[in-house]
């Protein structure tokens, strides 16, 4: 069986529960506390040299790192992922946005105040962060204005990958309220068949 | 004619120049002063929301951001991409990879220190980039000491991907000699058929 190394909290493992999920295949996860350093242990560091999930493990012994990437091989010849290979560059276009822009603003904010000690939070870093966070904001509302998903037509994995952090962008203290066509967007995400939260533990 | 809106000084745009030399494509460079924000006017806007090099036009009008999504599209098959949907994923993960623990660090400190004024630099803000960079160089040497390349047996765009900052590291006053293994990679890179230099300006 599959084996997902995760942790809750992290809308990059979610983005590979959700789409493990839609597309039915089962795996067992295992959690690991990123708080107290349980992804830097030497037994960790074996399996991934950069010390993070999501990691996903295969029967075989394979791994393979970074939700993204690991979205782009679950979904291939699958409907999550288009068959045109112009409309793929798109894909991957939105999901190195996501995580070079996106991501390192509103996830860390998340983080910090969300999963850590929001006393110990800088508030300088913060604002930058947040303002940041709602450029990324800006060039996705200009996306989603006039169309229902990011690329082409349907839902995709590039939906999955900005849905993970943009639905929780409250816990990261950000207002999604000046963003009509996000908010629509995510209604759309959150009705796709098979959805499920990120606080979903048990995949049985 | 592809039209490669482009900055001579950008690693990421220099990823795209590489790979389209080497496939022997022809194209267009449209320089833009990045230190003085001409990415960010109305009329590029228009053409790429996030404001940013490199941005690859295609002749019918279409366009394509973000060095890694780019150099995916150019490559998908030709030698350039492995054919394997593992070893793809596997390439993408080093991808993902660069853009998120190693352009922000070394990149960013590079232009800093290279292309701005030194003494405008805050000296803890260099400390971390150069920490999290040499973090981001330690991932790398633990993959390259006991191999050719990034993914399977050949060059691919993942070295494209990873080449384009590490063999400017000096730039950003980053010393690679503890990197034997990344050092005999740079080499290995710099000797494919093909290869051009960061500074080549013209691709007529």
């Amino acid at each position: 069986m599959l084996v997902l190394h995760d942790n809750l909290g992290s809308g990059n493992g979610y983005k590979v529960r959700l789409l493990l999920s839609q597309l039915g295949r089962p795996f067992r996860r295992i959690e690991y506390d990123v708080t107290k350093g349980k992804t830097r242990t030497e037994e960790f560091l074996a399996l991934n040299a950069d010390g993070r999930i999501p990691l996903l493990q295969f029967p075989d012994g394979r791994v393979l790192a970074q939700s993204n990437a690991i979205l782009f091989y679950l979904s291939q010849n699958t409907a999550y992922l288009p068959d045109d290979g112009f409309a793929q560059a798109e894909v991957l276009q939105w999901m190195f946005f996501e995580q070079y822009s996106h991501e390192p603003n509103i996830a860390v904010a998340r983080y910090w105040l969300h999963f850590l000690d929001p006393s110990q939070v800088q508030q300088a870093q913060l604002e930058e962060k947040w303002q940041k966070g709602y450029q990324a904001l800006d060039v996705m509302e200009r996306r989603l204005s006039d169309r229902n998903f990011l690329v082409g037509d349907g839902y995709c994995i590039a939906d999955i990958a900005l849905y993970a952090y943009t639905h929780v962008a409250d816990e990261a203290e950000m207002d999604l309220s000046p963003y009509p066509g996000i908010r629509r967007w995510l209604d759309r995400v959150a009705e796709q068949p098979g959805h499920v939260l990120i606080t979903q533990e048990d995949f049985a």
